[in-house]
């Protein structure tokens, strides 16, 4: 992932390199601070959200240091010589606790805890914003793809409708929530994802006819043949011209993999290109289908109207996260030098968690995600009885005797990843561990159920004690 | 703009590497091809779209070859020997015509024109699409907002919302908009765009109270300090302490510059806030607003409301597009050695037209557009006097004696970029000048006025002939 020649220093809102300097020329540098990476809402208005981009931003990390190129431009935005000496050999030294990557989140949760010297944690700030929000957005998108699409293999096809070099993360993340491979050839490389792709319009048209295009396609490329039948007439010209060179193949010893629908009513024409491809003998010939699908239209498409499609492409949705585009994700500071910190506010929903915190999930009989648990970071999990709605405290669940899990893990230690590097697709297996435990009702599209995640006792009394203390100052 | 580590080459949809091998083993290598970029709709349901990303694009085409470690990776991918020998040295030789950067553009025009063998023109679409159909989409949102906001200044502050790297290209593309500046120093530094920014809850939290948070900030940053004053209660808290330090910094011959409002109600707040500003005699100090801003909620803060703000910081909707997320751009070939080419459809409106093509902007009695006409590439537009709408003819126009120009411009000969090199600022000025000739009924948001684009008598035909061929094939 380190893909530029620049250092990733100044991959940072501006903000925050004037409030490290506010900080370093306060006497503040070496004040020890605890920040929390958490969302507010679950996107695409679902049930959960899949955490992506760790692995991502903490290679992106290593990278984040300052060239003297770096220096001088900040000397040319006014930046002082003493801030700049110390910005020379900045390295992020701290420690970073986090959920794994592919695992199942919900909205207030700190599911990453950044913890070291203020200045190196509010530096970091944008960087681990900008990948975690966008990669966790994307891998939730194809999750919910690869929900509706079941054992039906789908392709992240959206490198030319993707933001820019988003594309890169994109498709990494489509590929961790189910993707099974990508057109995307240097993200393909970049991360060891499977590629794939067959032909474009263009090369249809480059010949006199389709059929003289799919004959010499299928000569060069015998063995990964899929043809796109649309270009003039899908029914009349393209299904018919695939079987022609489907039957020249066979006589060859080889087989047409699929044809592609990238336009017109995919249910339709799936079905009656299945049966054309059956009556010719074709059974083995599958269909993919592309063109503007995304999970709401994957699920009419397969449960109601019973398309014959086999697999998909899918471009523009998957890669931006439609309807969606970002996940409101943010990272607040909560602790500095043993002292609780929070962001105070009139409507108490919006008051963040103060304290270097753990997170732990609790499991019902079945072995399924029953709740989440936020304590204090050196609670014991296995003494907690009771935990408690965030705002209405008359809401509270036992969770005694339940068997449970740490969520937060160290990852970074004193600047050192301790990660071991995982392929898109060891996350996607990951993933697909943590689906299986959580309950149904919380993968729906209409209305999903409310997972619960609770505070404990000494984490709302902590909340309780800061936030009457800040009542107090104003 | 080059920013890669790793050679470019495999920044393509992998089927443009399985259509270029076809090319190259069918003995089509050197067959000349010419492609056309077009989008079909305006984003955000608008009346126009500003054409952005073309010198980043031209730029990375430098950069579009094949490292040896790229052909290793091909090779792995079952690419053959002779096809991978040919793409070590892979270089676009081909010509780039184009409509300017920052001009006002409209669905279905040629807006930009790809002239070489057909291999190396496939090779790029990718790239192309990437980065025209992002910046187009992020340019178009910035200006709508520009509209809207008038005198009043506006930054991008998206990078912790923008997807991924994709934030690079979002900031650049939102300066070329109309950003006065952007809080992502990595773009800032890359493309000479202001940088931007104050401080976070952060470096309020971090203080034992919030006046000397501003205390300590006002003294680091005197000729630069803007307060985030919402981080306890705006007007009981923010404000009042706001203005003990502005008195100390008159005190000290410095004036606090803005106070920033990321919170509540901004109409509201901000009225307030101007009023306790200058009654304690701060007329100077501005007010700056964040906080989930789109064009639609600033023009009713500023038209509706009066909101007395200043400045907006603008993030999420504005990097990412939102609620479109793409603009979707295709890439179509044209003509092939002389030939017409086009996708056909059995629905006109998504025909193709075919061969290589000119666009031609017509103006009006008072200097303002009034048609633009797509033309085959050796018209004489002085000797057009009817253009034709594209699917019904009978709406036609006369166009003759108008005064006009020549919008496809040659930017890169023979593999060579003829375009200078612009700042985004320098394109925002282009675009301020091309969109004071754009009448206001295309501007609104609400229905705007459909701008009309018409085609010429012999594009016409060609078209005609050519489809009339092809359906006789089917």
């Amino acid at each position: 992932m380190s893909v530029f020649k620049e250092k990733l220093g100044l991959y940072t809102d501006f903000y925050e390199l004037a409030m490290a300097e506010g900080y370093f020329y306060c006497g503040k540098k070496d004040q020890q601070a605890s920040f929390n990476y958490f969302f507010r809402t679950n996107p695409f208005n679902g049930g959960f959200t899949v955490f992506a981009g760790l692995s991502d931003f903490l290679e992106l990390l290593t990278e984040f240091s300052y060239s003297s190129s770096d220096i001088q431009y900040l000397k040319e935005q006014g930046f002082k010589p003493e801030f700049l000496d110390f910005l020379k050999n900045f390295r992020f030294s701290g420690n970073i606790l986090s959920v794994r990557e592919g695992e199942i989140v919900f909205p207030a949760e700190p599911v990453l805890r950044v913890d070291g010297n203020i200045i190196e944690c509010q530096l970091i700030e944008s960087l681990l914003l900008n990948i975690i929000n966008f990669e966790s957005l994307i891998a939730t998108k194809a999750f919910r793809i690869k929900l509706v699409a079941g054992k039906h293999i789908f392709s992240d096809f959206g490198l030319r409708r993707a933001q820019g070099f988003g594309a890169i993360h994109a498709s990494r993340a489509a590929c961790i929530g189910g993707a099974s491979s990508t057109s995307n050839v240097f993200a393909g490389k970049l991360f060891g994802i499977p590629v794939s792709g067959t032909q474009a319009h263009s090369w249809i048209q480059s010949f006199d006819t389709e059929l003289e295009a799919f004959r010499a396609y299928s000569e060069i490329h015998p063995e990964n043949t899929i043809l796109l039948v649309d270009s003039y007439d899908t029914l009349k010209s393209g299904i018919p011209n695939a079987i022609i060179v489907a039957r020249e193949m066979e006589e060859k010893g080889h087989q047409l993999k699929a044809v592609r629908l990238d336009s017109g009513d995919l249910a339709y024409l799936s079905k009656r290109a299945r049966k054309m491809l059956d009556d010719a003998g074709l059974k083995y010939v599958k269909i993919i289908a592309s063109n503007q699908l995304n999970e709401h239209v994957i699920k009419t498409l397969l449960k109601d109207q019973d398309a014959a499609i086999d697999g998909f492409g899918i471009g523009t949705e998957l890669v931006t996260g439609k309807d969606d585009a970002a996940l409101d994700g943010v990272y607040k500071l909560v602790e500095i030098d043993g002292l609780p910190k929070m962001k105070f506010s009139e409507n108490i929903e919006k008051n963040t968690l103060p304290s270097k915190k753990q997170l732990y999930r609790y499991f019902d009989n079945h072995g399924k995600f029953y709740r989440d648990a936020i304590t204090l970071e050196n609670e014991k999990p296995e003494e907690i009885e009771v935990i408690y709605h965030p705002v209405y405290p008359e809401l509270n669940t036992n969770i005694k005797g339940l068997t449970f899990e740490k969520l937060l893990l160290e990852v970074v230690t004193h600047g050192k990843i301790e990660l071991k590097k995982q392929s898109p697709m060891d996350i996607h297996h990951i993933l697909e561990g943590r689906a299986a435990l959580l309950p149904d009702e919380h993968k729906r599209f209409i209305s999903p159920h409310l997972y619960k995640t609770g505070i404990s006792e000494k984490l709302m009394e902590t909340r309780n004690n800061l936030s009457k203390q800040i009542k107090n100052l104003i």
